[in-house]
């Protein structure tokens, strides 16, 4: 079966947790709002009411399902790609997980644009430093530091034990997205997380990995995506 | 098997969303950290490095599981109490579902405090205005018509045809607490959402929640929950 993805084609975003699912277990699969008339296919996915319409973007068409929100189309994924178990209880530990990466995700977001959506980043600027500034002190230590301990506590590579799963894959997407954004930040940051960044390496030699990254399927980080580089932020 | 329950115990917050599927289903739990010593053997339960560890309330232990993430514990109750289907992709789509309500949730947290959850509301009202403008004007028409919309499709008094959801719940929820918080702003928005509003009724008389809402096991809304009335962001 063919996969196809719908996401928007110009950042990584929420998208690319699903990329690198997709990528790491060679997939077979369309990134469609890339190709030719595919933003207005997605769209159109989301506006037509089928059985199951999207919220929003990324979602997953996977035969007859179209799978939305993020978590959830990795919760389909992982079991069927070797990247999570099959066993109920190790499935809903790897879910609660991620789910608790993805409530991150949304506050990494909201360092830029405290106040919505629909503003643009320089219209919120003085908010945005305050809530950075609580982000660092605050919000960083509590989520990495749950991470870290965690895989500090797996004994292991990976953070339930031998085998990747696609909570590591996200969690390198962190540990990338926080250096492209928080330069200095995030390296004087590094120190508290030794485990989360040996995980990073290790995802990042992963042959399926290693050869996405260096593609042009890979998008690069930039200023319209979930993490953008402010130098007003980064202190 | 008696559930036991972990969440703050003053406040309706994100626990609510399984308290009410628990009451719906009739089903055998305790609320634990409402009892005597709660709150430190939630706290315990947290800190302690089990194999499986929750972030933060609420988490709920089903037997030898300890299960976090709400709309996780909700994945995981909804077809063992009638309230989801048994089968995959009905499952998937009712938690997408949920997981939009999720998100929704943290916006309206957000409401109240946009530049972060460790400084006071009155440290942030400003902020809080503007984010509150835009919540109103953009995120609950996005919403909250994206829900509509599916409901009026259903043709049926609940979210995906006659028979109640956890997902129904969650919406009834989400009308009590945006009627509480803005009673302004939400009498000028009910008339978008008809369909929503009959949910809610709809759901409020089923015996077992009518029963719940009348008794002190239904904490009362607050100003420390997630929905707060604050006469300053109720235009």
């Amino acid at each position: 079966m063919r996969y196809e993805l719908y996401y928007w084609p110009t950042i990584q975003g929420r998208g690319e947790y699903v990329r690198l699912v997709l990528e790491d277990a060679g997939a077979d699969y369309a990134d469609v709002a890339r190709g030719k008339g595919g933003t207005a296919a997605m769209m159109k996915m989301i506006e037509r009411n089928g059985p199951t319409p999207p919220f929003a973007p990324p979602f997953l068409k996977a035969g007859r399902l179209v799978i939305g929100q993020t978590a959830n189309i990795l919760h389909y994924l992982g079991p069927r790609h070797g990247l999570a178990p099959k066993a109920e209880a190790g499935r809903i530990w790897l879910h609660q997980l991620q789910l608790t990466v993805s409530d991150f995700v949304a506050e990494v977001h909201d360092t830029h644009h405290p106040i919505g959506v629909s503003l643009y980043y320089e219209d919120q600027k003085g908010p945005a430093r305050k809530r950075t500034a609580e982000f660092w002190n605050e919000r960083v230590p509590k989520y990495l530091g749950y991470f870290e301990r965690l895989l500090a506590a797996s004994g292991s590579a990976y953070i339930t034990g031998r085998k990747a799963t696609y909570v590591d894959l996200s969690l390198f997407q962190i540990v990338e997205g926080l250096r492209y954004a928080f330069p200095k930040r995030m390296q004087a940051f590094e120190r508290n997380i030794p485990s989360l960044v040996a995980l990073r390496d290790q995802v990042a030699i992963r042959p399926n990995i290693k050869a996405y990254l260096a593609s042009e399927r890979r998008i690069a980080f930039n200023k319209d995506g979930i993490f953008r580089h402010y130098k007003a932020l980064d202190l």
